[in-house]
This record gives C-alpha cells, sequence and structure tokens, in this order.
C-alpha cells in the first residue's frame, strides 16, 4: 500500500514548525496517534470506493442469469421449459470458468497490442494477492477481483443472449460448445477493440455499457445460428406464422423485472470509477437514464400493440422495457431524462415492428432476442450520435459492421463446424416430443395436465 | 467540486513555518503530490457516500415493482394473470415518467411555497450536467440523480397498491389513467405536505418513510376505488364470500420476500444520509428493525389463525408480514428490537381482522392491500408516538386524516370521471371469461389444463 | 464520536508555527472552516464502509430465504407446495425473533467465557442508541445493527437446510418448534465455538463463512431429523427408489440463482471488514472463488451426470451449483481462481454420489440438501488445508467431528421429545393426500388440473 502522504505532509509541516518551539515530540506523537486511528488510509479511499461500487453493480449484473433463464422458460412452450433452464445455468457456468481460462486476459492484451501482449493474452485470470500483501497496488482504479467479476458477467449476458433465440430445437451440447468459443474466444476478442484499447476504440468509437459490444454481438450469434438452424417445425405453415405462445408469462415478466434491475449494474458500473462526487454523481445519471429509457420502452410498445392490434400485448411490452434498456446501453451518461425516454420508446417501437419482420423472413426467434438486443444494440450505438458531441455517426456505423462482420463470419463457421460433427438440431421426432423427455427424461412440470 | 480545504490548511500551515527554516519548496511539492495522490477529496467523501447509499436502496426499491407482480399474479385467479402483470408493468413504466415529467418538481417545490416555487414546480426533472461540470454543487447532500432514481420508487410503489386491490374486474386503459393522475398529482402534491416541507412537516408531523405518505395513500386511493368498482361478480353470495383462491401461491410468497427484500431500501434509504458513523448506525438499527417487525406480523398471522381457524393460513402470513412492514414504516429507526417486534406483530393480526371485515362490508380487495397498507399505515403512523418522544399523537392523527381526505376525495372524483368517459368495469361476461382472453387474448399458462 | 485527530494535528502545527509569523487567527479559521466542510470525520470512514458493507451483504444472504423457498417448493411435489412455503416464511421470521432473544448475545458470550459473560449471553440483543448519541463508540469496526442483521441471516440460512430434506411428511408446528430450538440455542452454541472465540477457535479451527458452522449444522440436523422420521411412503419399495419428481423445476432454479447471488454476500461479509483496499481487494477475490467455484460445481455435476446416466440431469447440475457454493465456504479467500474451481467442482462430484448412496440408506432427504451442506460442507472444511497454509487438517476433523457430535446428539434428543409431546409425522392418510390440503386447506396452485 501507499503511504500516507497527507500524513507525511502533516508531519513535514510539524517537523518543520516544531525546532522554533522545542515541542517535537508532542506533534510526533499527535501524528502517529493520527495515523494509527485514521481508517482507512485517504489514499486507499477511491479505491474502496470503486471496487465496491464493481462488486455491487457485478452482483445485479450476474443476477441477469436469472433473469434470462426466468423469461426465456416462459417463453418457451411447456414441453421444453427444462432443458431452457438447462442451457441457462450450464452457459453462466461455462462463461465463467472460459472468461478466466482465457477471455480476461485476451480481452484486456495489456501490452499495448505487441507481440508480448498478444501471447500474454493467452493466459489465465489471476487476482491481486490476499490483502494486497507485497504487492505496489494502484490505488487509482479498482481491485482486479472487482474488475474480472464485474466484466465476467458482461461475457455471460453476451451468452444468455444466444440461448433464447435457439430455443426448442438446438442440441444442449453443440450448443454449449458455441458458448464456450463465444465466451473465451469471440467475445472477448471484438470486446478488446474497443474496452481494450484497440482499433474500434482509438478510431473514436463509443459505446459506454455495450449496445454493441454486448448485445448486438449476442445478437449477432444468434442471427447467424437462427439461420443455419432453421425455424422450428410447424412454425411457418402455407406463408402464415403459427402462434407458439409461451407457457408461464408471470416468469417471463418477472425475468424481465430482474434484467431491468440488472441493467442499473450493466450501465451504472460501466461508469468504472466511483471516487469523485462527478462520478458518483455521473453513476445516478445513468441509473435515472436507464430506468426512464425501459419505462419509455416499455409505454411505447404498450400504446402500439394497442394501436396495430386492438389488444395490448404483454410480451411485446416486456421485449418494449428491455429494447429500451439495450437502446440507452450504448451512451446512458449523457441524455438527459427526456432523451433517454425517447431513446428508449424507439427503441420499444423497433421492437414491435422487428419481430413480425423477423417472422416474414422466417428466422425463427423463439424469445424476440434478436428485435431486442441487434436492432436495439445497432439503434442505441447510433442515438449516441445525438446525445454525446464526441460521437462520429460514421465512425458508429463502420464499428457495427465491423463487429457484425466479425461476428457473423467466425460464427456462422462455428456453427457450420459444429453441424458437420456434431449436428445441430434433434430430429423432428424429438422437437415434437420436446426437448425436455427426448434429451434430459425430465419435465418442468410433470404434475400439471396438459391443456 | 469545492476546493480541497483541508489540503489548503496543510499548505497554510507548512508556509506559515517554512520561511524560518527556508524549507517551503519541498513542503509545497509534498503538498501538490498529496492532492494529487489523495482520491476522493476530502469533501466528497459523504456525498459519495449518501449519493450511493440512494442508489444501492433505490434498486431494492425498483426491485418490490417485481415483487407486487408476483404477490398479485400469484393472488388472482389464473384468468386474470396476464391482465395483473400487464398493469404491473404498465403503471411502473408510467410512473416512471410522470414522475420526472411533473411528480418529483411538485413534490419539492423548493422556493418555499411562494407563487414563484409553485409554478417552478410545474417543470421536469432534471439532474445536475455530466461530471458535475462546472457547477457548485453542495456536497453535503447526495446527487440529485440519485435523489430522484429514489424519490421515484416510492412514487411507484403507491400505484402499485392500487393494482392489486382492484384486480380482475378493473379494465386497463381507465386504471392506467388513473395511475397516471396518481403518480403525477396525487401522490407527490401529498408527499410535498410532509416530506417536501409542507404544512403537515411544520406541523410536526412524522413519518419516516412512509406509513401514511406511501402505503395509507395507496390504500386509500385502492379503497374508493374498490367501493365505486364493486365487488367482483359471484363474490358476495347470499351473505356469504365465496373464496377466490389465488392461483400461485409459490408467486405469492416470492413476491413476499421479494418486497421484505425491498423494504430495506425503503426504510433504511430514508434515512437520507449515510455521510457520518451516526447516520450509517442508525440505518443499522433501521435494517434491523424493519426486518424484525416482519417476522413479528408473520408470526402474528400465523399464530392467530392457528387459533381462530385452526389451520394456519399462508396467504394471511404473508400479509402477516407485509403488515409487519408498513407498520415500522412510520419509524424505523427509533424503537429497539422489541418494540418493533411488537409493532409488526399487532400490524399483522390487524390484518388477520381487517380482511373478513372488508369481506362483510362487501368491499371486494383481491389481494388485501387495504388491510395490509392503508389499516397498518395508519396503526403505524400511530404507533410513533411510543416511541418518538417529539410525536404528538393529534398531529399524527390530524395528518392521517387530511391525507385520507384529500386523497379519497380527489381519486374518488377521477374515478366517476373515467366512469363516466372511459367506463372502469369490463362487462360481465368478459370478467367471466376471465380478462386475459376477453381484453387481452393472451394466457398466462395457455398449456396447463384448467383443474 | 471521536474528534477528528488528523485536524487537531493540523491546528497543532499551526498554532506551532504561527508565533513565529504572527497568523494564528487565520489558520485558525481556517481550520475551523475545513473542520465544517469535511463530511464525515476520517475517523467514520472506515467505519462507514464494513457497515455499509454489511448491510450489502447482509440483504443478499437475506434474500437467500427466498431462495430456499423457490428451491424447496419447485423440488416437491404439488400436493406439497404451500406446506413448503408455509415452513419457509415461518422458520425465517422464527429464526429472526429467536435470534434476537437469545441467539446473538449467546453467539458472542463477550467477557470471554467467564461465569459473568455466560450469565450476559442470556440477554437480548441491543442496538446502539439512534445517532451514536452520548455513545463512545469504537470506530474501528462496524455497527452493533449491521452486524447483528448480517449474522442473524447466517442463523436463518441454517434453519433454511433444515426445511428441504423433511420436506412432505413432517408436520407443521413440531417442525417449528425444531427450529425455534436451532436458531435460539444449537447454531450460536456451536457457533460461539468458532466465531465468537470459542475453544474451536482457539485449537486454530478455519471456517471462513461457514462450511462447518452453518452448512454441515444444517446438513447434521436435517440428517438426524430424516433418520428419526423416516422415508416418505412409498419412495422404497422392493429395494427400488421410486423417482418423486418436483413439481417446478423453473422455480427450483430461479432459487438456485438466488442463493447464488446470495452466496456473495455469506461469504463477501464474512471478510468483516471493508475498510482498506486490502479488505476491499479480499472481498474480491472472495466474489470472483464462490462465482467460479459455483460454476466448477455446476460443470462437473453436468458431465458427470451426462456420463454416468447419459442424459444430464438439472436438479443434479443445480445442486452441483450449490454443492460448489458450499465447498468454497469454508476459504473462499485463499484459493486461486484455478483452485477455486476445482474444490467447487469436487464439490459438484460429490453431491452426484452422494444422492445415491443416501438413497441406498433409505435415507429420504427430499431436496438433496443433505448431499449438498453436509457433505459439502465436510469436504469444503477439509479443502481448507490445500490452500491455506495456517490450516491442520487434524484441527479441521477434530473440529467437523466435535459440531457433528453435538448437533446429532442436541437435535436427536430434540426430535426425540417432540416425537414423544407433539409426533412429528402427518398421518399416511395425510401424507398420500398432500400436506396442503390435510394440514392446511389450501393449494399452491388450485386450479391447475393434475397430470
Amino acid at each position: 500500500m501507499q503511504t500516507k502522504t497527507w500524513m507525511k505532509l502533516g508531519l513535514a509541516a510539524a517537523l518543520l514548525a516544531a525546532p522554533s518551539l522545542g515541542m517535537a515530540q508532542e506533534a510526533a506523537a499527535a501524528a502517529a496517534e493520527a495515523e494509527a486511528e485514521t481508517t482507512p488510509p485517504m489514499a486507499d479511499i477511491g479505491y474502496i470506493f470503486t471496487t465496491f461500487m464493481f462488486l455491487v453493480t457485478g452482483f445485479l449484473v450476474m443476477f441477469m442469469a436469472a433473469g434470462f433463464s426466468m423469461l426465456e422458460a416462459g417463453l418457451v412452450r411447456q414441453k421444453n421449459v427444462t432443458m431452457q433452464l438447462m442451457k441457462n445455468v450450464s452457459l453462466f457456468a461455462f462463461a465463467a470458468v472460459m472468461y478466466y481460462l482465457v477471455g480476461y486476459n485476451l480481452m484486456y492484451p495489456g501490452d499495448g497490442w505487441t507481440m508480448d501482449g498478444m501471447l500474454g493474452a493467452f493466459s489465465f485470470a489471476s487476482l491481486e494477492p490476499v490483502g494486497l500483501a507485497e504487492t505496489e497496488t494502484d490505488l487509482t482504479y479498482a481491485s482486479v477481483g472487482s474488475d474480472f467479476f464485474f466484466q465476467l458477467m458482461f461475457c455471460a449476458t453476451t451468452a444468455s443472449i444466444v440461448s433464447g433465440t435457439l430455443a426448442e430445437r438446438i442440441k444442449l451440447w453443440p450448443f454449449l460448445v458455441f458458448i464456450i468459443i463465444l465466451t473465451g474466444f469471440i467475445y472477448p476478442i471484438q470486446a478488446s477493440w474497443k474496452w481494450g484499447g484497440g482499433f474500434l476504440d482509438q478510431a473514436g468509437f463509443l459505446d459506454f455499457a455495450g449496445s454493441t459490444v454486448v448485445h448486438s454481438v449476442g445478437g449477432w450469434a444468434a442471427l447467424t445460428g437462427a439461420i443455419i438452424l432453421g425455424p422450428r417445425l410447424g412454425r411457418y405453415v402455407d406463408g402464415r406464422v403459427v402462434p407458439f405462445p409461451g407457457s408461464n408469462l408471470t416468469l417471463a415478466t418477472l425475468g424481465t423485472f430482474i434484467l431491468w434491475l440488472g441493467w442499473f449494474g450493466f450501465n451504472g458500473g460501466s461508469q468504472l470509477y466511483m471516487d469523485t462526487a462527478g462520478n458518483v454523481a455521473d453513476i445516478s445519471r445513468i441509473f435515472a437514464n436507464t430506468n426512464t429509457a425501459a419505462a419509455g420502452g416499455a409505454i411505447a410498445a404498450l400504446i402500439l400493440t394497442q394501436i396495430l392490434y386492438k389488444k395490448p400485448d404483454l410480451t411485446m411490452v416486456l421485449n418494449g422495457a428491455l429494447a429500451g434498456l439495450v437502446s440507452i446501453t450504448a451512451e446512458p451518461l449523457t441524455p438527459g431524462l427526456g432523451s433517454a425516454t425517447i431513446i428508449g420508446a424507439i427503441g420499444g417501437i423497433l421492437v414491435v415492428l422487428a419481430v413480425p419482420m423477423l417472422d416474414k423472413l422466417k428466422i425463427d426467434d423463439v424469445v424476440g432476442a434478436i428485435p431486442v438486443h441487434l436492432v436495439c444494440g445497432i439503434w442505441g450505438t447510433i442515438a449516441v450520435v445525438f446525445t454525446n458531441a464526441d460521437a462520429s455517426l460514421g465512425t458508429q456505423l463502420y464499428s457495427i459492421v465491423v463487429v457484425g462482420i466479425f461476428v457473423v463470419v467466425v460464427s456462422a463457421v462455428v456453427w457450420f463446424i459444429l453441424k458437420a460433427i456434431m449436428g445441430l438440431r434433434v430430429s423432428a421426432e424429438d422437437e415434437m416430443t420436446g426437448l425436455d423427455m427426448a434429451e434430459l427424461g425430465m419435465e418442468a412440470y410433470p404434475e400439471f395436465a396438459k391443456g
């Protein structure tokens, strides 16, 4: 730990003054006493604030894994619920391990993109020693452990986005292998371009909390998978979309509220510092803007579905709230409350319009993750130019495209390899039976009679 | 930001001393170095603590929206679950926008109730600039963003209380219009009387976290609506109460636990400061008292239903816990743990007694929100006099009555206008079918066969 | 509150220096101004950090009560869900009151195990006065209220562990009486041996957050109860285990995620201090290790059930995650991320192996709490020796055995007394009917047809 400089200063002043009066000893004793009682050392305070902030916002983002699980389990049909839960728990566990083994250091290559840096990037994450013993810790940021914990949750979120789109037809293990590659390599590599100080960052790309880096990446991977996998059996018949209503809207609503809650951590923690009044006030702005954007998205979807379909659609309202959240994620700091509400509301409108459009293209997205995370991820990234004077529309679009091409190409290659080796899709018979009984032999609600 | 005064003092001392020894430069350099390393400035620390406290307690209160949703969705019948979810998500979204557009500034009229203040009250909420740039921020409290975020959640809670009572029969849109008026006007106006420094505050009214300001207000609005709306069809037949059991007690229990969790934020954050040891110790007292009051309420309801009905009643135990929470909300700080437990237990008893009383009056409250939030809101407000020497029973009663009359009268006017213009209640046929299929065309559990 | 010593020092320096230059008054004025603006006093800062940390980690652990409720309600059969919810809400309420009335002071006997200390141990918990008024508070730790709040949640967790094992056959009231004794006496007495500075602590026993003190204690009490109570009717027929699948795996999954979330508070808060950079960095290590241990446990269970049964088993994956969490609880600080993952993974393997072993012994554990909390509690306590140089295998084993014998003997005595006085088990007829209708007259899902 750094020496307590201000205390040294006090001592210096006292010692300077003392000889002229012969009271050096008392002053020194008072200084020593002060040092003993002063907890923590001044230099630690900012570090404690920021580190604790990462832990709190990190656990909020962690809880989003539960949110995605509930949302997706609520929106799939009853016969696929256990499998959807299995995928969500497993993907979170694999994300945690892969991000430790590869992702974290790949995302922050440290030595400025030199050959050494690139090699160092392929190493396990490691934390500071216990009690920061025998280290010269830089106390101007936060602990490595808290940063790792927080960043890991973003990586896991990206993976959670994919599982919903591909539900009800993809096999468990090829899905999990894709998740391993996504969380260990695809996510961290592209994230390093922005958040690791890479070329998109240097080009001036702005993406505060990841409308592109997290949400569109999950969305692109999901879109690629959905196209390669094809729609669920019986979904598109004679040019008509057969509705497959979600089995449990209460849990879908709970999942949405949990995601809404978690997003305060997602966007708020992305301020990265809470060591000054300015930083904590900024985090407050972000909390308030994040909330109002979600509200705007929900209200827009509510009103628009009322107008379009004469009946408001709960699943659209839920996705509208999530759309608002994704839309504000690229820049939750600079907008005022009014702009944030409007940015969110436009997100909500985009979702209501994009869902039927995807269906027209026969791209079958079980939970609406592509409209929410990809479409609104792009919208949010573009919207930065309206509220942040430093943003360039060209750079934002360029970055969206670069990330999109990278994720689509690599994902497609991985999906095709997995298809060739393991097969991606369950048999038609298993799909009709439901993945729960066919692949897992376990129903989520075994005692409820089927309606 | 304010200049770092203590640092200036150190410098002053050093400079004073220096001439006599000719070491001014070293001392000044040390001071500059200290300033650079010292993060955050001393004057920021209290501000960071309090602001972050509001963000944490604020997200806990925000999550209460999920708690109310689960509680209410679990206590309505299966055919009305989707609608109940729709109302809860939508009311939270509208509360967020209305409190921004009108409520926040209406609640804190600032310029001391002058004409200017009243006019200024009708303005949008606006946050501090990014990074507190170019402002002379008062660092003795918390950021506007965090205060807005925290206070907004109280407004939304008030709205959540109403939705449960009126479930299963009120139309979506008139309900939402009422919520808009409640959150934009009714709640903030009466809240300003106490928390905006208005006449009830000046009269010495004590309501720490809102037994009256939040809970009884929601309760009065719900009661007025329930009377005007009338009971559900088939609820009271031949002087007998027909039980309409809740469709999902697991989710009702989850909702109760979420509310219990959120209440730590609700009561704890109402301390409003976490910038000294005394304040954080007080917040701890509040957490401990809030928890034990809930426990007292649950145990009282458990034992009383065992005695009265020979079988303990889970929904009463859940409402008993909530009753304990509402009861301690007017004064969660001054009681000891024993008093807090007793205050909560009396709340639990009141709920068990009030539920059948309401039924005798044929006031149909689907989830028991009136016993919990109105009856115990009043009880909690009165109970302040037992544990707080500054409280006057007369003032507490006066304030309960004033707020009650205001909310009942304004709510009644609004409900009657909505009834005349839009109609409040779905048709008898739709009510029998259930609001989900009739108004939304979407079931919450479409695949579960009806029992 | 303590006087601001550093400020006195500054004043001292200024006053020392001043006479030589005749500027004493200005310096004194500057000092006074600095003191006024300086919020909080330096001596308060560490206290605020640690206290707030306890409140945040405490509410996370509190939420574990919801996690256990959902896990257990999801894993019992439909006919026993309401009862399982009733038990979980009630046990949390009783734990809160008993820990206040007896447990807290029994666990921290204060006066070093003298006769006075032992007598003082039988007293109610009491908090500091409001605003720390007129006290000489020790500001080097945290507020009593926050410590009480945090420690209470550990006591309640111990109780939650028992309810799952004994589900579907134990009567409500004898169960609750056992909980009263467990939370008021059994838990606090043995916890005092380690965390109250008792003989196990003095012997060098290491149990950071309670693999033994909390989890194995709950596990031993559950095991004793399960043996005395006997298996559910129809569970073991002709040497065969009849599967009784859980009624709602979505809620079981939600419960697991909530427990996973809560465990950050459980282990993180057990650092007990957040007043220096070293302490907050340690809490970060703990968060990261806790998360990766859960991931390791889930992955191990996933892979092992795939290998053993050809189909991965969701309930095993959930219990695997919990097993990882319990396993890392005895020492979440010293391991690196790799070791933590492996410790968790071994926990996951142990659970998959222990579940059928218990069934072979006809010990019927409805939710798998004994494998998770007892087996992995022991494993975690032993694993300390691999990552902590201060640990002695002998002392760890000795402590496991001492605690185990104490809890088993006292629990058995209590269970037998309750059996003699009240009877422990519902009638065979009631068990077949289900406890919900038989004991409570209320179904959790009354409208869903039975499959």
